[in-house]
């Protein structure tokens, strides 16, 4: 069996079969060799993940009978929404490249006032979105994150309705566990700074917002490091 | 002043005045613009963190007064050992330009059974101390991590006598914080598998060898995700 799940269009999933898009078809027969009876795995990106059998197969539309429905796998108990100022192109690949298998199940990348660039073209968010599916499948995660580009961190936090757990990396804050209190069910939001860090008035905005800002140690961390480490730790309380 | 600390070699550092090398003393003048008077900060990678003041500016070799000595900045209170099943070089570099601002003390990028490939050239290991070098000045700390590339995985445990809390990235492992124990002066080891896994019988070698397994959470991570993710944890603890 393939080693990682493939993608299928929820409106490609019947009660109980699934039809594979092109592309994912050319994958599974071209490069797995598989070939009627041959057993895969489907996710659909909003929680649906199918354990298959290939019933047809035609060159561009492998059809899957579905043997076992599951939902959820690989998700975190509590959505993690991650606001990062935005820094280089690099820097946002490499976030969402660790994020998604992190359980990040939202990204915004919000224009602040020590970021360098605006929001990105149509050309860099359809990679980014490549990165962030690919990661999903690898990881064998079964919900897509959603990526947003929000123009000021107002917009960005008028977004985060919903999250009962802020925290702000900072280095005034306390060191140590994320104090994510008692409701199981709401989603936990981290803000990590742009390069350069916000500025006192957006941290005043943060802070007024209801995150709790929250040290990563004595030493100084890019906006991709601080991300990551923040991620990680919010995970491990999971 | 410059934001970032200039690298100076230990044996250009006297009782009272330290002189950079010709590629800093570079820097310092024609990107920093310096001149006599101006503050800058060294660090020399066995702990030392120094004030300095410019003294005088020959071409290739800036002279600073120091002002004031201090030593472990940015360092964490216990040392962190990184022990690694052997990945692909973009995961190796990944690793150790997030894992040297996060505190690691010393990479150990080991040959394992499922590691595609052996140990590296020198051109490779050269670029990869350069690496760490501006990430060591980048996040301010003062201490420089060792970088080593076992041939087995016995011969770089036999290299962590005195580590004595031990860790194993395993999806078998229990979640949550690691069980750090009350010996706050010594070192921990965090272990992570190549791509595909320990086997089972370098597994074992671990466990036998006081490694403590640790789940990462539900969803699936490369090597690289894993590394970062688990000294995140570690070090929120410290």
């Amino acid at each position: 069996m393939p080693d990682s799940p493939f993608w299928v269009d929820p409106a490609s999933v019947a009660p109980d079969h699934l039809t594979l898009s092109p592309e994912e078809s050319h994958h599974l027969l071209d490069v797995h060799r598989a070939s009627a009876g041959t057993p895969f795995q489907a996710i659909d990106g909003e929680g649906g993940f199918f354990e298959c059998v290939v019933q047809s197969v035609e060159p561009r539309a492998v059809r899957g009978r579905i043997v076992e429905r599951r939902t959820e796998v690989g998700e975190l108990a509590r959505a993690i929404r991650l606001l990062v100022g935005m820094p280089d192109w690099g820097a946002i690949e490499q976030i969402v490249a660790h994020g998604v298998p992190l359980g990040v199940s939202g990204f915004d990348f919000v224009l602040c006032e020590r970021s360098g660039r605006g929001a990105p073209g149509a050309e860099r968010v359809e990679r980014l979105t490549r990165i962030a599916r690919a990661a999903l499948k690898q990881s064998r995660r079964s919900r897509m994150p959603t990526l947003a580009f929000a123009g000021s961190l107002r917009k960005a936090l008028a977004a985060l309705v919903g999250t009962a757990s802020r925290f702000l990396a900072d280095p005034d804050g306390a060191p140590g566990a994320l104090p994510l209190g008692k409701t199981p069910q709401s989603a936990i939001a981290l803000a990590v700074g742009p390069p350069g860090g916000f500025t006192a008035e957006e941290r005043h905005l943060l802070l007024d917002s209801q995150f709790t800002p929250i040290s990563l140690g004595p030493s100084r961390l890019t906006t991709e490091t601080a991300a990551l480490a923040l991620i990680g730790i919010a995970r491990s309380q999971l």
